[in-house]
C-alpha cells in the first residue's frame, strides 16, 4: 500500500520539471538547533545511540517536518554509518566530533575490511527508511543519503576529523594504490547502501563530499569524483513507478560544477561560495542545483534575511531546476523562529 | 650604504619581467620543521617572544635561507602582531593557536580602538625587518607582510580560531555598519604598517587573507577585496630605487582571481584547489602569480614529489610572472630534506 506523494516538488525540480514554486529543505533539518530534538537526543543517551535506533531516528527525522513547512524529509542518520558496520570503533565524544578507535592505516588495515550488508549491519538504517516513509503517509518525500567515499575515507584514515589531512594525503602520495583499494571497498558498500535504502522507500539520495574541496583539480577527480560517478551510475534509477533523483554535493566545490554535471548525476549541492549564477552557467542547465544560501544568514534580522533569501533566488534566474537550500548544515546557534522567516521568504518568491 | 642586490629573481617574476628560472620560495619556511626553527623558539621560551624580540626574528628569518638555495626570506612574524598592538591580549596557547583576551565584539570595543604607531607599539617588526636586512647583505629580497584587514578582524572577533565563524558573520549581518568601521581602521593600521616596513627595507610585501574564503562572492567584494584593494593603492611604489611588488593572497579565493587582479596588484596567490593554468586564464597575464603545490606533496616519495612541481611548473606554462612556492603554509611534519629535493626540481626545470 503506497500512499501517492500529496508535494512532489522536490522530486519535480531535482529533474528540472516545472514546479509551482521552489522547494525547500534545510541541510540538517533534524538537528540541535531544535528543543525537540534535543530531549530526543538526551533521552537516547548519546549521538550513536539516536542514529542506530531506528524509532529514535524516525521520531527525529519528522520533527522538523512537523514544525515548518518543509518540502522534504531527510533521513536522520550520519555519514559515518558504513565505516561503523566496518566495525572501526565509532565514537563521537562531546566536542570532539567522531573519532574511530581502529583507524584504517595500512594494507593489512584495508585487507581486514568488507563490503557491509545493508540488510545486516546496516538494517537500523533500512529500518529507519522503512518506518519514516509510513509515518509520512506520502505527505513530502524522504531524502536517503551517505557520504562520498573520499570524505568518508578521511575520517577512516585520520581516524576522526582533522584539519591538514597528512595522513590521507600521505597515503594518497606514498601509496595511492591502497588509497584506491580503500575507495574501491566504499564505493561498492556505498552503492549497496543507498540502493538499499532506495528500496525501503527513500525517494532521493544525496552523496555528501563534504571534504572533495581539500583537493587538488586532478585529484579531486581522480579521488572522489570518479568514485562518485561510479555510485550514480550503480543506483536504482525508478522505484515504485518513479524517478529516483540523485544529488551530488561536494563542498568547496564550485568550480568543479562543469565535471559534476558531467557524471550523470541529477543535481549538484553548491556552497555559498560560488553564485548560482555561475553554477546554472558552469552546469550549462544540463542538472539541477540545489543551494545556497550562506548558513550564517540565519543571524540576520528578518529582513536582512528575507531580502539574503531572494538574493539567492535571483541568482538562480528564472526556470525550473532550482531546489533552495542553505550552503552547508544549519548550526545549532540558530533560532528556530529564523527558519520560518527563510522558508516564508522562499515561498513568497514569485515563479520565474 | 645598500648592498646590489644580487639575485632579484622574486622582483622580477613578480612584475612579470623575464628571469633565467622560476624564483621559489616557500610559506612559513621559517618554522617549526626545521629543528634550528624549535631550538631558537624553545630558547625564545614563548611564540610571541620569538615573535617580538628582533634579534631572535630575523635569527629565525635566516634560517632556512642558509640551510637551502631559496630565492627570498620573508619575515619571520605573525599576522597578529597589528591587534597585538591594540592591545587585545593576544596569546598563542599550546596546540590552541591564538586568543584574545579582550575580543572586539560591540562598537565601543571598535571605538577602543586606534591606529598603532608602527614605529612604537609595533617598533619590534620594523626593528627585525632592518635587521634582516643588513645581516642578508642584498643576498636575496626580503618579503614583509601583513594579515588582510577581514582575516586579522575575524581573529579579533571572534577572540581566536574559529570553524564556523559565528560571531563575525553575525556582526556582517546585523550591524555591517561596525564590522566596516573596525575594517576600517585595520586598513589604515595596514596601511601604515606595511609602508613602515617598506621603508625600513622589505622589498615586497604580500597579504595573507586566510579566511577570505570563507565569504560568499558578494561579501569577499564587500569585506575584504575592497580593503585589500585600498590597502594596495596606498602602498609605497618604490624604494631605494626599485619597484616594490606587492602580492594578495586569499585562501580558497580561486575562483575570484579576476577580481584580485582587478585591483592593482602585482601579484597572487594561489592555493592548490586551483590549477595554475586557470588561475593564469582568469587573470589574463595581467599579473603574476604565485604557487601553488599541495603542501602535502612533501609527504612523497623524491620521485613522486618531483613529478608533482614540474606539473606545477607545467601548469603555468612558458612566459615570465610565476614564483614557484606551495599554496599553503609548510606543516611542522614534513622532513626538511624534502624541501631540498622540491628546490632543485624548481630549478631544474628548464625555462619556457
Amino acid at each position: 500500500m503506497i500512499a501517492p506523494l500529496a508535494n512532489d516538488l522536490l522530486l519535480r525540480a531535482l529533474l528540472r520539471e516545472p514546479t509551482s514554486r521552489r522547494p525547500i529543505w534545510v541541510m540538517r533539518q533534524a538537528g540541535r538547533y531544535l528543543p525537540e530534538y534535543r530531549a530526543t537526543r538526551a533521552r537516547a543517551g548519546s549521538f550513536l545511540k539516536l542514529c542506530t535506533t531506528p524509532e529514535l531516528a524516525c521520531e527525529v527525522t519528522l520533527q522538523p517536518i512537523e514544525r515548518y513547512a518543509l518540502d522534504a524529509a531527510i533521513l536522520f542518520s550520519d555519514i559515518l554509518t558504513i565505516p561503523h558496520a566496518m566495525n572501526l570503533g565509532l565514537k563521537f565524544e562531546t566536542g570532539e566530533g567522531p573519532t574511530f578507535a581502529r583507524p584504517v592505516r595500512s594494507a593489512a588495515d584495508i585487507d581486514r575490511l568488507s563490503v557491509p550488508d545493508p540488510h545486516r549491519e546496516l538494517r537500523y538504517v533500512i529500518d529507519a527508511v522503512s518506518m519514516v516513509r509510513r509515518e509520512l503517509r506520502g505527505r513530502l518525500p524522504l531524502i536517503g543519503f551517505a557520504g562520498s567515499p573520499w570524505t568518508v575515507g578521511t575520517y577512516m584514515v585520520e581516524g576522526g576529523g582533522s584539519k591538514t589531512f597528512g595522513r590521507i594525503k600521505r597515503m594518497m602520495y606514498e601509496a595511492p594504490g591502497e588509497l584506491h583499494r580503500l575507495l574501491d571497498i566504499l564505493t561498492r558498500s556505498t552503492i549497496a547502501y543507498l540502493n538499499a535504502q532506495i528500496a525501503a522507500g527513500a525517494q532521493a539520495v544525496m552523496i555528501f563530499d563534504t571534504w572533495g574541496g581539500i583537493l587538488t583539480p586532478a585529484q579531486y577527480e581522480e579521488f572522489s569524483l570518479r568514485y562518485m560517478a561510479r555510485i550514480v551510475e550503480a543506483l536504482t534509477r525508478e522505484a515504485q513507478g518513479r524517478r529516483v533523483p540523485n544529488i551530488v554535493f561536494t563542498k568547496g566545490g564550485g568550480a568543479w560544477l562543469s565535471k559534476i554535471a558531467a557524471i550523470g548525476c541529477d543535481a549538484a549541492g553548491v556552497d555559498w561560495n560560488t553564485d548560482l549564477a555561475t553554477a546554472r552557467t558552469a552546469v550549462a542547465d544540463k542538472i539541477a542545483l540545489q543551494g545556497n544560501l550562506d548558513p550564517a544568514a540565519l543571524f540576520a534580522p528578518p529582513e536582512v534575511l528575507r531580502a539574503q533569501v531572494r538574493r539567492v533566488l535571483d541568482s538562480y534566474g528564472p526556470g525550473p531546476g532550482h531546489v533552495f537550500n542553505l550552503g552547508h548544515g544549519i548550526t545549532p546557534d540558530v533560532n528556530p523562529e529564523q527558519l520560518n522567516v527563510l522558508i516564508e521568504a522562499v515561498h513568497a518568491y514569485p515563479v520565474g
